[in-house]
């Protein structure tokens, strides 16, 4: 049980093109991912950025943007500032980085005046399909909060599980993930992991299943879960694995990229709008799912 | 340029039968490696546990064990204890763990007075063939250390660094991972990667290249590494992996294993003898090569 990438890309598709606000645009990469996204019918971009730059790399690209609105704003700090404002103004359904850093662009995001903040915290949600697993996984999260405490990982256990209810999977199971299925008070991760358990027991996280300490092994594989013995829902059958940290997040997304050969799509939500936020490194495949992926979410 | 495992089980048969001193040695699996390794000319097994449970859980295994030497004890703690001396008096080479739990199968070997600790810190060395690399990669440590500081990283990289010098690999090219490529002061992993990389330009670690803080992608991917404009003689080239702490690092070892098709082998070393320290949910095939790896080492 579960969704599929490609099902992803099917939902965004039928609900209807959503406007694009790409900040920074003049990136032969996104643009690609984002001409790709307007030819399935899921997005309409809106290139905003230095006009002169982002010609040059459409043409680079062998990208047609005839069809695609232009704002020009070579200043790329300016260039995030407008991209959300077009989200403000109801002019832009989702918001995308093109080739700034992420620091510029989230400070836009974050500002408390002119962002886009809600109350909640902001997350990063990734999806993957591996070949190595029955279904997509998700790993939350992997690019934005370094050292979460326990409320913070509430909500970011609550942003990832609302996607999957969006997706209809009414109670995904959510694997905490430590370096042991013990606790061990010398290890936060495993005590974290306890009082999220916990907490969903007594319906104080609602909508999914919580199990944690478990090992990343436990989490994924039935074998690796029998083996030490472990009665779980979630042990061998994780939809959402909750990493400790940002070190250990964001060395489980690149290696199930890089030494695992998985797809992924991701995006970062709690904001007004869902927020694509590729890297450089990511493939032109996941920067479309990534798209898509906000897309369905719209 | 690298090596191995295959060339790691040559060399450990290459340079004769290896004495191992199984601590708790009633386990099928951990037998079945044992045998394997008995037939292959690397190690002659030394059995230490309770006898009878010893000769049920061969006979369970279909494992012949009139070859191999049994010292009755049936008090796990005390066969830990057992196995350590025979190391001690000189009458064992390796020490592997059987099934008993690591805590008190380290507490034996942690012993101040009768242990088999040297004046270095014990780490846990991980080798990995993957599917998705151009040779043997190592991490480390995925295992022992919780939340090692700048000396006890020093450590494990020496640590990890003699093993590639015994396999003749003169200076093994070491990546520091962090989550981002730059120094993030409130991510101490960055820091910490930055000063182990500058020691060793300044000589105080001797015997390898040290690039960091690297993510993930930067290196073990050229590709990624030229997104971000990285020059590194490390980057997408790496041999050893050191991880920020024990969750990153158990993450990755179980998701090269479980969601990246990998082998593994894995040892401890920092004490007296090489000690095989594998889990139950390791496959067989990494329990055997993890007794080469020792084997080769001795």
């Amino acid at each position: 049980m579960g969704f599929s990438l490609q099902e992803v890309v099917e939902k965004a598709s039928k609900s209807g093109k959503k406007r694009l606000a790409i900040a920074v645009a003049q990136d032969t990469e996104v643009l690609t991912a984002a001409a790709k996204a307007m030819q399935v019918g899921i997005s309409a971009p809106i290139l905003i950025g230095d006009s002169k730059l982002i010609i040059a790399a459409a043409r680079q690209a062998k990208v047609s943007i005839s069809d695609m609105e232009i704002i020009h704003e070579p200043d790329r700090q300016l260039a995030c500032v407008t991209a959300v404002k077009l989200i403000n103004e109801n002019r832009a359904d989702i918001l995308m980085k093109g080739i700034v850093s992420t620091s510029v662009f989230m400070k836009s995001i974050l500002d408390k005046e002119n962002g886009l903040l809600e109350s909640h915290t902001l997350s990063h949600v990734a999806f993957f399909e591996s070949p190595y697993y029955h279904k997509v996984i998700c790993v939350t999260d992997a690019a934005l909060n370094i050292s979460p405490d326990i409320n913070e990982k509430v909500a970011i256990i609550k942003n990832a599980v609302a996607i999957y209810h969006r997706f209809g999977i009414k109670l995904p199971r959510v694997a905490v993930l430590a370096p042991v299925e013990t606790v061990n008070t010398k290890i936060e991760a495993t005590v974290h992991a306890a009082i999220l358990a916990t907490m969903q027991k007594r319906n104080q996280i609602e909508g999914c299943i919580i199990d944690g300490p478990l090992a990343l092994d436990n989490a994924v594989s039935t074998n690796a879960a029998g083996h030490k013995g472990l009665i779980s829902e979630v042990a061998g059958n994780a939809d959402i694995l909750v990493v400790p940290d940002l070190n250990s997040g964001n060395i489980l997304y690149k290696s199930l990229v890089f030494l695992g050969g998985a797809v992924s799509a991701a995006i970062v939500i709690g904001a007004r709008v869902p927020v694509v936020l590729t890297s450089r490194a990511d493939l032109d495949k996941s920067k479309f799912l990534s798209i898509a992926l906000a897309g369905a979410l719209v």
